[in-house]
C-alpha cells in the first residue's frame, strides 16, 4: 500500500516532514509519561473483583465436597474448581488440574517435562539433535520465551484473519518430525485479537504430523473475554481431536488472571487422561498441593458460567470504550494515510498494528521520545526479530481514557513522521 | 543392643511370641483405622490461622509500600513479605524472593535451572556423565525425589546427633567433583528432629569441595517450629559462608506452610545476589509474578518476628502433648526391651524410630494389619531403600491425642512381636 507521503512531490514531502517534526518537538517538550505497553487491566477494572476477598473469612466453611482446603493434599485441585476448569477448557472436569496463579508457569513445567522425559515411548526432546516449535506471528513473547529458554528453535508462521496460515502449518508439520509443537492463543489471539475459525481448529486437531509426539499448547487465555454480548465463538478443539483419535495432541491452559486478580488467580490445565497422568507424575515431584483456599474462594465467587459471564460483562464496561478509542484515533489519524493497518478485535487485551516495512522500531523509539512507552518492536516475533519491522502491539487496557487518547495521538504522529521520513529516504 | 527376646530361653520366647500374637489378633479384630503417616497439623491446629482470612477484605488497602498487590508485577515478591523472608532465612531482604505456596516447588525449579544451565562458567549438570547429591539419612523423601526425578544419583550420608556425619561429608565432597550438592534440613531435621550443631554448620559452609559449583539446599522448613520457649538454636549459615567467601554455596528455603495454612502459604528463597539474579532469569521465563495478595495477607498477619513467635507458641500448644505422648508410650512400652531407639526432638514434626535390623518393613506391615498407617519403611532413604531396614518415621501431629495413643500402643506391640520373631528366627 502506498502512503500519502510516497505520493507527495519533493517539496510537499519536505514541508510535511518539517510540520510533523515541529509537532513532535512540541509534544516532546511537554515531558509526558504515558504507558501503552502493559497487557493488564486498570486499577478501576481490577477493583470489580474485590468482593472475592470477602468470600472466605475466619468463620467460613473451608471444606469443598469432602476436601479440606486448609490442609495439605488434593494435588489435582478441589472438585468445584476442577468443574470450573472443565467448563473453561471444554474438557471433562476429571481431565483437569487446577494449580497456582500462573498458567504460564504450568506451561513451563509441562514443556520441561517433555524436554526431560518426552512422551512415553519416544525420545526425550533434550536428547534430540533439533527440536522446533511453531510460533504464530505476531504472537505472545512469553510463549516464545518458554521454548527459547530450553533451546528449542522457534519457527514463525504468519497469522491470517482465520488463525495461523494452515497451509504452511500443515506443510511444515507433515514433513519435519523435529517440529514437536506449536503455540496457539485461539481466541482473541495476543496481539491480533483474531479468533481461530472452525476450519482452522479442525485442521489443527486432525492434521498429519510427522512427529507422533507433536503437542499444541492451546492457551485459551481470553476464552471468556468478550467486549460485547456478541463475542467470537471458538470451536472446542478437545472434541474434534478426540474424535480424530488425536486427544493427546492438545494441552489446554487458562487462568483467571484477567478475570479476578492478575497474578493472584487460579490456573487451569486440561488434556487427555493419559497426558494428565503422565505430566502429573513430574509435577507432583515438586508440589504436594496448590493453594486450595484460593481455589475455594474462586469457585464460590464464580460458581457457574452464568456468574462468570456476568462478571466478565463488568470487565467489558471498562474495556469497550478503550478499544473504541483505539479504532477512532487510528481511523481519524491514519485512515486516509495508507501508513498503517490494525486489527479491530471483539475481545482480548490487544490491538495489533502494522506500519510500513522498516518503521516499527523507529515509531516505538519516537513514541518513547515523546513520553509514550510501547511494547518493544519485535516483541511479537521469536527472538524479538520482526523481519519486516512492521508490527507494534497496542495494549490499551491499563491507561485511563484520557491518557490512552493522548498516547494514541502520539502514536499517530510518530507513525506519520516515520512514514514521511521513509518516503523521503526512499528517494535519496 | 541385645533385646529382651534374644536373652530369653527358647520356651520363654515361644510363650512371649504366643502372647504377643494373641494380643495382635485381638487388636486386629477391632478393625481400627488410624493414621500416623502424615506430617501435617491437625484440623484444630490449622484453625488457629483462620484470622488470616479476615486480613484482606473488599475494602482493604491492597498496596504494599508502593506495590499494587492486586495487579501483575513485582516478580521478586512484595517488600513487606521479603523482609519477613529475610528474617526467616537470615539473609538481607534484598537477597530473597517470595513466591507461591510451595518451597519444594522452588527447589525443583532451582535444581532444574542448574540441571539445564548450570552455574555460569561451568558445565550444565545435565551434560555431565555423573551428577551426585548427598542425602542425609534418615531424611526427607520429597527432597530425594527431586534429584532422583532428574537422574541425579542420591548418596546417603548418616545423620549423627549433631547433623550429618561431617567427616564423611568432607571426605566425599573433597574427592568427588561429580557431587554437586547436598540436602539439609538443618533445624528439627525431618525425621530425626536433630538440629545441626554450630560446628556442623561451620564445616558445611567452609569445607573444601572438589566441585566449584557445589550447592547446599538448605531447607529451613522448621526454623521457628519450637515445642517450647527453649528451642534449639541454629547458626546462621549465610553469615559463615559469606565470611568464608562461599556465599554462592548456600540456597536457603522456607515456607509458611506449617505456620499458616499447609499448601496455601507463601514460600521463601534466599541466597547470594549472584545466585538470585542467575536463578531468577530462569524463573521469570515462566512467571510474571506470584500471588502477591496472599503475600500481603501473610505480611500483615505476621508483621514482626514477635508476632510470628506468638503465633508459633499457639501451634506448640497442640504439638507438645503429642510429642510428649510419643515419648511416654515408647518409653513405657519399649524402654526396657532393647527393641528400639528413638529421637526426642525439641521441635519440628517428626520422631525418628529405629528398631532391630530387618524389622522396619515387618513392623509397618504389622501395624497396617492392626489398622495403623505409618510412613512406608524405607521412605527416609534415597530410592526407598533402608539398607538395614531399621528406620520408621513417626508423624504424631495429625491424629487426636486419643488416636495417637492407640496408634502408638499398636506400634509398640508390633515392634515387640517382630523383635521376638526375629530372635526366634535367629536361632532356627
Amino acid at each position: 500500500m502506498e502512503t500519502i507521503y510516497q505520493r507527495m512531490g519533493a517539496e510537499e514531502l519536505a514541508a510535511a516532514i518539517a510540520a510533523l517534526e515541529a509537532e513532535v518537538a512540541e509534544v516532546t517538550a511537554k515531558g509526558l509519561k504515558l504507558d501503552m505497553a502493559r497487557g493488564k487491566p486498570s486499577p478501576e477494572q481490577v477493583a470489580i473483583s474485590r468482593p472475592l476477598l470477602d468470600v472466605l473469612s475466619s468463620s467460613a466453611d473451608l471444606m469443598d465436597e469432602g476436601v479440606d482446603c486448609s490442609n495439605y493434599g488434593c494435588f489435582e485441585g478441589i472438585p468445584s474448581a476442577r468443574r470450573l476448569a472443565g467448563s473453561f477448557l471444554g474438557v471433562p472436569a476429571g481431565q483437569t488440574i487446577v494449580l497456582g496463579s500462573s498458567s504460564l508457569n504450568i506451561m513451563q513445567s509441562v514443556l520441561v517435562h517433555y524436554w526431560e522425559k518426552g512422551v512415553p515411548g519416544y525420545t526425550p526432546w533434550r536428547k534430540l539433535e533439533s527440536v522446533k516449535f511453531l510460533c504464530p506471528v505476531p504472537g505472545y513473547d512469553r510463549h516464545f520465551g518458554l521454548t527459547q529458554d530450553l533451546g528449542i528453535e522457534n519457527i514463525p508462521v504468519r497469522m491470517t484473519p482465520t488463525g495461523p496460515d494452515m497451509d504452511e502449518v500443515e506443510r511444515l508439520v507433515a514433513e519435519d518430525s523435529s517440529i514437536k509443537g506449536m503455540f496457539c492463543v485461539p481466541k482473541y489471539s495476543n496481539p491480533t485479537g483474531i479468533t481461530y475459525s472452525d476450519e482452522t481448529v479442525r485442521r489443527l486437531a486432525t492434521m498429519k504430523c510427522a512427529a507422533p509426539d507433536f503437542r499444541i499448547v492451546w492457551d485459551n487465555a481470553y476464552c471468556v473475554h468478550d467486549l460485547t454480548d456478541h463475542g467470537d465463538k471458538l470451536l472446542n478443539i478437545h472434541d474434534v481431536a478426540l474424535e480424530a483419535g488425536n486427544e493427546d495432541r492438545v494441552l489446554e491452559f487458562a487462568s483467571t488472571s484477567k478475570i479476578t486478580f492478575p497474578g493472584a488467580g487460579v490456573a487451569f490445565f486440561g488434556s487427555s487422561f493419559a497426558n494428565m497422568a503422565e505430566v502429573s507424575r513430574t509435577l507432583q515431584v515438586g508440589l504436594i498441593s496448590a493453594n486450595k483456599l484460593n481455589q475455594l474462594a474462586h469457585a464460590r465467587f464464580l460458581p457457574t458460567m452464568d456468574a462468570l459471564h456476568a462478571h466478565m460483562a463488568k470487565h467489558a464496561e471498562f474495556l469497550r470504550p478503550r478499544f473504541a478509542l483505539v479504532q477512532e484515533k487510528l481511523r481519524d489519524g491514519l485512515g486516509e494515510t495508507g501508513c498503517a493497518t490494525w486489527t479491530n478485535p471483539n475481545g482480548g487485551y490487544f490491538v495489533s498494528f502494522d506500519s510500513q516495512p522498516g518503521s516499527a522500531k523507529r515509531i516505538v523509539a519516537l513514541c518513547l521520545q515523546m513520553g509514550v512507552k510501547l511494547t518493544p518492536a519485535g516483541a511479537t516475533w521469536p527472538y524479538g526479530i520482526d523481519p519486516e519491522d512492521t508490527n507494534i502491539r497496542i495494549a490499551p487496557t491499563y491507561p485511563s481514557l484520557e491518557e490512552l487518547g493522548a498516547a494514541l495521538d502520539i502514536l499517530v504522529l510518530a507513525t506519520k513522521l516515520v512514514c514521511a521520513q521513509l518516503a523521503s529516504e526512499e528517494r535519496a
